[in-house]
């Protein structure tokens, strides 16, 4: 079906990537609960619970691609969510192994297991397109460690900064948004095998050694204890992918404030074939800033979810457990969508430093704070600051220029700071984002 | 595709209905959007800006499916949102026609327009399955009018109510929640025409009367402004059906937890077929229940997001708008999907009214509120409660029965009180209910 | 305390009003407790459960400043909310009368009652506010129903509007505003009077007849059944008040966004005190504007709380129930504040009709709908709107003007259309906009 | 004021802490502005660019108390959040260092490093009462590791576990909070010392050694550029407190569930003076369970808005800066009152082992894995499962025992299973979580 707009022929690619879509496929994921079935199998031949040859014979399910329609059938006749696909590779073995298979395990065992196996595919894609947009900016703030533009506050020009300096906040979150990902990846990296209740009642003596082979032969570590109703793990990661794709939404979202026609300052690439507006044939809108703003909203109110149903009650809380099947997938497209967006961006923003240079002059009033430090040294900073807080107001009711009515009040070196751009740290902050940044050790690759 | 768990062959029908995803299949989606064009167009003939000519080839186009790999294509080029459909039209009309197809409206007017359509379908199934859901409530209540059971507050058993007060309690609601949808809909039940920014600029004095024959002829009123970023009215739509779906969550939650084995108190039909472990074969799992909670959730959360869009910058903001796309739909198949399955689970809701009495009987307390009112009259209502207060702790603390610690204290008329069950005023207050249920007028049926 | 910044003596009243802290100070609302025991008291001495004479005494009571400190002292000695507030009542009472007051209630039906005679209370300021909101951009649409100035789609210039059409979708979306405020309140100006379970077991057949007396006291209207986990009646009140308080935000937004320096369109009016920035004199920001913003977004997150909270278990549930006591006082300082500074936003919005024009003139392309609709006469529009696509991207990277571009592909009556500001329907709509709020009936005042 | 009910005397300490109050006092919040002054004026001494008479003037306010009114004055006039504080400093102090005192700074450099060292206060109690908690729950954990008790999912009763096994599923989620908070420390302990918009621009060549020596001196780290709109430092801190609150609440939750009456198998602690109900004398409710899910729920809600706040345009942005203003607070509060009363709750939970061992006799199906384990080496597993299904599910219509039902199926060995309380590996993963949480190392106390 189609019925959602991830799923939409049409619209489908702004709110997911293909590789998103060739993780959550159904068949891809199907395909990924028939392979932590095998690894139980194998687990079990391997501790001696079934015999060697059903464990070669479940194995050899890898890759065939089962009936989802058979599935379907028999996943709503039963209302249970793994006994259609069960019954659908029954069908495929011989009489032995057909008992073997998915022998003591839980629907939760399989779903988690598999859940946390897209998590780190996710997550070595996110990682990737986040490096990317970092060593994009990095170039960036280099590029334009000097080059000055109105610093803004409360969407108003204010002193110069650099256009370096805004990229170097720019990585400097970003930066944090790697480390936070790679911190947090040993919490959420295991897997889940715990049986009806999580305490492997079914396996007798051979339940933890058979859970070790089961997370080894899949690569993920052992939890202390199951996780059935422990889901800060989950929230973990959605906290931490939301904040992520959140900081890349700031970014975005400047890029859209700066290349309003008024200010011009950036603009979004745009190739031949694109069509802003078919009722306004001059229009170049900044769709995909705009869009990647609309992913991170999506990302966070997803998130969100997952912090609530953190509180599941008992060994097993459909309630909150079946949420998580579809935000977390939701979840991850739409952060992989923003973040291969943003890394467009990034990549190809074009910078006009003329017109930032030309916004600097306009305002007027840019070096505000430097003739208030330089008339600070001889009034005393308050007095200076009350001074000319009643210049501006008089120049702008009088319609005089400032200069004319400081005349008397300021002196000429004073009076010069206007005419000077000064950038203060900016590049010495850039300097200090891309030496840290820089210091990142290659060995800290997680998936490198 | 099948990236999303609305599309999933085998999982899809607990996230939404078969009606939900004919409304929001993408095929019908774009043919919503070709009938939008086609009222255009129409409307256009209609005050004299097209040819009827044209207007009758334009509306040969309904029904008529469109490639969708064609327009995808389109879309990918372009980046704008409608212009694949637009050529896939053209490319099926005469030169004449296919110029005058789309003529001046933006994608906008027909995006917002077959939004409001769609609405309209999903409200009409809302209606259809709260009524249903009243009427089903209603039956319970009156059923149950007289049955006892405990009342319990902080998750203690309290004094006595009866199972149709608390029936009662959801019927009130659920009629609020009715009254609710019905009330808003004359606020959204509009369509959209505005063109580039909202004034309608291309049509000159056309404008408005074609406004006018466009919203008459899809049976929509017409706003008194356009609405591009006045968003008031999906929030409320939003908060309303949220509301609606949140009161049934509150039901299911009931049912969950009444249907605990040491409760017993209600339980969720089962089919023979169903499995509700397959670990442990003995478990009768309240899913139907849990999952309502589930969709109720991803309801509130849709609703909060429509409520942050709210703010959209100028005369149209991606940032906002674009957000609505994904989630007014989901929020309509997660709705649809509660609303019947809360349906059906109240329809054939097991009522186990012996168990109700039971537990009544064995809290051994059920009737304080009774017994303090007797010694109240006696002994002045706070030293009675004082009084009481410290024997039923003397008797949980000795393991004493409560009529031996009060030996002395209370005469036998007031220990009587702790045999009676007295319901106080359950029953009338469900025949108020059902009173004012009754009493609202067929004619206010909006989708009847 | 002031722990918090609502009562915080040099923050507070950018978060809360003189008149929201007045409801909610503890002395008001201890006082408001104390009324409705009062009027239970009277409801039971009228329905002959307590002598005139104790309900007499407990009628003396009003307005007479209890100890908080005691209150307190009790409150955490017992654990119990009103059991504190209760012995120091007694201790102001004759011995009978202090026997009878407060009987048979519970603490919910005291404070569920209180806090709707406190959204009554916040309801007719809300109105007040809102509609003086609704008055002064119903003068401002009128004032400006010509006034072009530039329409902005995706943040980029586009056709011409109005300013005043641009302020008609504010009083529009306001007007909604007050609809729902009205609407909504016969839903939720009901009393509460449930005894321990809510079927009022303590009082025998006095029940409903006491219940109807203490509502009519109150100026109340009778539920039909007790709401005590029936909470969509605060939910849908914290729904309407943040729908509400954002489509304010939307205004504030736009005023923040409109008197950018680059803008200068609109600005929020300053006193000669104010000071925008220490650090640099220049500064005026926008800072009740962005206050606006910023106190409807806390108002969507307690309304969302609130949404989440409408699943109570049983008869009462503490995990919802509290979360209602925090979260709705402090929904209702952050609306009031946020209604408040609008009124006085866009009573004294500085517009700069000279600036719209010049901006409107300087885009260069704001008449391309125009232009576009003209040549589509001759071409066909999607044979135009493809030429003057090409034609603005050749004349953007040549650097050519577009006329020049044009040249021999354009007539003189079409480029005429360029000089040619038409903002079309715009005026007609605000006068559409003027006369449905005009025709809002005086009698529908509800809190007039 | 009182009019928030942080700051209420009645009910305040249900939502905040004597500490929480402290740390947040309006008095104490002015007095560590006044330190953060302090500090810049020391620096600049340092540097050299105030005399070290102004700065030694400037530290002698340290602990002064300043006039709130005054301040409070102030700020209303000016519209400024500074100006009024230092006007009361300035009038304290010699001509010279008036014009000294917090030189070249901006409002957001005092507040942003003065919730820095909040935070600081604020995660030291955390981490004394997480880790309190954690002590506790390992000691529950280990006392309890072969207890056994029914587990649960979907609110119905399944195979056995410990109820040891499930202390340690909080112990191990307790953990990570733990580590998180830990972890994410680095982040965001860093000053903020930026001027107008970021980059320093009054202070020359003095800038970077300035910020240096201001850090230094209050004991926090450089950041490597302002961070002034890159505001995930504080949103982690939010996400990481909201989980740890949550996994708390988790617990709470539990603790809620399975006091109610009919499970019985925990009990909160109550004292002598505590009155449940004074409507129903006999309840004793879970007040203190509720509260922390009341809490949790409160913190998340507080979180999720800074996540949106992250979206700040350009160099200060008070539409996001402003929340946090009232938002970190809040969430302060509530983070430390909820884990305050889990740290009371579980070092004091009543657990009733017998009413546990006879909740699962009752079930009477605790052992359906044990015995499908045992039928399966016999039978297969799924012809097993599908025979036992079937069997339970006969018992349960004809009222029949399992066993009677299972004559001739299955045979005496197995049925023997039927009796046996088996929790499977429960106490192997207890004996894992606590070395694990033995293990972390003692020099990792980042508070201790």
């Amino acid at each position: 079906m189609d019925a959602h707009l991830i799923d939409s022929q049409i619209f489908g690619h702004q709110w997911s990537t293909t590789e998103s879509r060739a993780i959550f496929s159904e068949p891809a994921r199907v395909s990924r609960w028939v392979d932590v079935v095998i690894a139980l199998a194998e687990a079990q031949a391997e501790v001696g619970i079934i015999p060697a040859e059903s464990a070669a014979a479940i194995a050899g399910l890898r890759g065939c691609p089962l009936d989802l329609a058979e599935i379907a059938e028999g996943t709503r006749a039963t209302s249970h969510s793994t006994l259609g696909m069960i019954h659908a590779m029954q069908r495929l073995l011989p009489a032995a192994a057909a008992e073997h298979v998915y022998l003591g395990a839980t629907v939760q065992d399989v779903s988690d297991t598999a859940l946390v196996l897209e998590l780190e595919l996710v997550s070595s894609l996110l990682w990737r397109d986040l490096s990317a947009v970092e060593t994009a900016l990095l170039d960036l703030a280099e590029a334009h460690r000097e080059t000055p533009m109105v610093g803004r506050t409360h969407g108003q020009p204010g002193a110069p900064i650099t256009f370096g300096f805004k990229v170097a906040t720019w990585v400097d979150e970003t930066g944090r948004s790697l480390d936070r990902l790679r911190e947090s990846r040993d919490r959420w990296r295991v897997g889940q095998l715990g049986g009806a209740v999580g305490v492997l009642g079914f396996f007798g003596s051979h339940a933890l050694p058979l859970r070790a082979a089961y997370c080894r032969r899949l690569g993920l570590a052992e939890p202390a204890v199951s996780w059935l109703t422990a889901r800060d793990r989950l929230a973990e990661f959605a906290s931490v992918v939301a904040c992520a794709t959140t900081a890349l939404a700031r970014i975005a979202n400047e890029v859209y404030a700066l290349a309003r026609q008024e200010v011009g300052e950036l603009r979004e690439p745009t190739s031949a074939t694109t069509v802003g507006s078919i009722s306004m044939p001059h229009k170049r809108n900044p769709e995909v800033s705009e869009q990647i703003v609309t992913l991170a909203r999506l990302v966070r109110s997803s998130a969100g979810v997952l912090g609530d149903t953190m509180i599941g009650e008992h060994e097993r809380d459909g309630r909150s457990w079946k949420t998580e099947w579809v935000v977390v997938p939701e979840l991850c497209h739409y952060a992989l969508a923003a973040t291969a967006m943003t890394r467009s961006l990034v990549t190809s923003l074009e910078v006009d430093a003329d017109r930032m240079k030309a916004n600097l002059e306009a305002t007027g009033s840019a070096s505000s704070e430097r003739l208030l430090s330089a008339m600070s040294a001889r009034l005393g900073k308050h007095r200076a600051q009350a001074m000319l807080h009643d210049a501006y107001r008089e120049a702008l009711e009088s319609g005089r220029t400032l200069p004319a009515v400081l005349e008397g009040r300021a002196n000429a070196d004073e009076l010069a700071e206007l005419a000077r751009i000064d950038t203060g740290a900016a590049a010495a902050m850039v300097d200090e984002v891309v030496a840290r940044a820089r210091r990142r050790p290659v060995e800290s690759e997680p998936w490198g």
